[in-house]
């Protein structure tokens, strides 16, 4: 790998993101549902253009901030998918007045006050909790629903159920994956019941898209990861090593063959600190870095993480051949939170890849 | 409180850092020692000044970004207290023509790369490991030092040896902390009696130089996360709650009292993943926001987060009493980590206080 990385630095293989994309806008097309792609995982206008070019016209991001950020980069259909947080409401109207915005909406409360707060023309999702226990209207509690149709303001849109079946985050085979879709169906058709009407559906995770071909009971599917994968999706089963398509690159620092141990500049704050509950954690697998990608190196893995350093514990052999100021690769444990700490991307040609920064 | 807050943001409590620098830097003056206090916590320029005022004027950072960063602020005696990474050898030449530079070296390799590719004048200290087993030149291989204190660069100056007992960061009590540090001189002293003369020895993390008040027998130290603190501190003894700088404010979007959870806009991409070993772990403290600060709420914590979401699990009075929209604080487990994420933050009047931001 010729590329002029001084510091820890995250790569993505545009033709193993693309095949990505692709692989998924096919099988939504074949199921003949809305392939609207959840863009927290990269949050870059330039990977954005990637999917544009797999047809994707619609988008799922997770905050304010990132609706703003792909609206200026002409997204113009966006579902926030996370529920509706009052205290942006100025910057909700405002954005939905420059696109067609789409909101989540999961309690009396929270319409009420997009109700009042918001004038601009907006869509609005009731969340269902299909299982996750984090948010959605519980399955005991649909008796909700129709309250929750009725907008008391004629700007604001009722237009379907959005389910995420955040349960799927686990080791899948296909039957495992087939029955949580399945469960996760039946639930928003319970729903759809009680409000007395078939309406637009909208379902998503990365688990299950990836393990599953058939969505047609849905109208919609918003995978995520997948464009870039990782450990962790890989430890589900959701996909081969081959289809992730990033890595965190790092500099050698430190050599301890004493310990069959090394340090690389490439911590907490590069990679973040979530690991792959495997027997020891993994904060992250090996790779060795080659002129065109990355290939598996299972001798070593990482094995603790502080702020800046990253504990590499490999094979007697792997660590007596690497050398201080050598390269490494790191597939991190879990691609979302690590890209999100990336001021910017690398492509394998050494160019940069823009993404959001906070502001 | 009467902050104008929409999303996620961390404050800072003025008076309770100055407080915390102000005690530390009491503590070095009463030994005698000098106070380089490590700013990878707070990488913040204007809390810099906290320092200044309490007459700091030699630093500790992680990185070469954070050095430039405050040379740049005008801070002109810097240690960088990682290993030298030789991918940054132009970036480190031109910076240690600005300022007084001090990088560490534990190996031959590193030292030899630096001496035939940096012309800058600068100084080195050698890392010792005084048990971390993380990095530093380990005891069983002192007799290396005899090397690494002979630089082939007269522009390259060792001026010292450098321990950072990264093993106190457990539970400690008074005796505890004083045993790890008298084992971390006593190995210092080791490493001067085969360099065969006194010399400058820097120390420095924040549970023993919390608990401890003399450290006469090193020259200096070097303790960060104190100015912040945090829970993983609380829990290790470092510090009282009151002693806590820091708590991100977030907006509570849903609230689901039928299994007393509520979730805030607050997760892993504010808080960072890490987490109090607990049990349940806990991915921070709730806390009421008060007009000036924050008081503890003990019926509620934070024991799941998402990429964006947060789940507090409390007792039925608590969730009951929270609405859609208000804020509520929460005492992040790791400052250091939590405060990496922030764009800025926020003082208790509502100033913005300006940080590093990675570019």
């Amino acid at each position: 790998m010729n590329l002029d990385i001084q510091k820890p630095t995250l790569l993505v293989n545009e033709e193993v993101c693309r095949a990505n994309i692709s692989k998924m806008a096919t099988k939504a097309s074949g199921s003949g549902v809305v392939f609207r792609p959840h863009f927290k995982t990269h949050q870059s206008a330039v990977i954005g253009e990637w999917y544009r070019d797999e047809g994707v016209t619609k988008i799922t991001v997770s905050s304010v901030e990132m609706a703003q950020y792909f609206a200026n980069h002409g997204w113009d259909d966006i579902t926030i998918a996370f529920p509706y947080n009052p205290r942006e409401a100025n910057a909700i109207n405002e954005l939905a007045q420059k696109i067609k915005l789409n909101l989540l909406i999961e309690s009396k409360d929270a319409l009420a006050h997009l109700n009042q707060n918001v004038i601009s023309e907006l869509n609005y999702f009731i969340k269902i909790d299909v299982g996750t226990k984090r948010t959605g209207v519980d399955i005991d509690h649909l008796d909700v629903l129709p309250t929750l149709i009725s907008s008391k303001n004629p700007a604001h849109h009722f237009v379907g159920l959005l389910a995420h079946a955040g349960h799927a985050y686990q080791i899948l085979d296909q039957e495992k994956a087939q029955s949580i879709y399945d469960s996760s169906i039946k639930i928003l058709h319970q729903a759809q019941e009680i409000i007395g009407t078939d309406v637009f559906l909208s379902y998503g995770d990365t688990p299950t898209c990836s393990r599953l071909s058939s969505f047609s009971d849905v109208d919609e599917i918003r995978p995520g990861n997948f464009v870039f994968y990782d450990l962790t999706q890989h430890s589900y089963g959701s996909c081969s090593f081959d289809d992730i398509g990033v890595c965190m690159v790092c500099p050698v620092v430190a050599i301890h063959p004493d310990r069959n141990e090394a340090v690389i500049y490439g911590g907490a704050v590069h990679l973040s600190k979530d690991y792959v509950k495997s027997s020891p954690p993994s904060f992250g697998s090996v790779v060795n870095c080659l002129t065109n990608g990355w290939d598996s190196e299972e001798s070593a893995s990482l094995i603790r993480l502080s702020q800046e350093h990253g504990i590499i514990s490999g094979s007697t052999e792997y660590i007596s051949s690497l050398k201080i100021g050598q390269l490494v690769g790191v597939i991190p444990a879990h691609s979302c939170l690590c890209a999100d700490l990336q001021p910017y991307y690398l492509s394998l040609s050494g160019q940069k890849i823009s993404k959001l920064n906070k502001f």
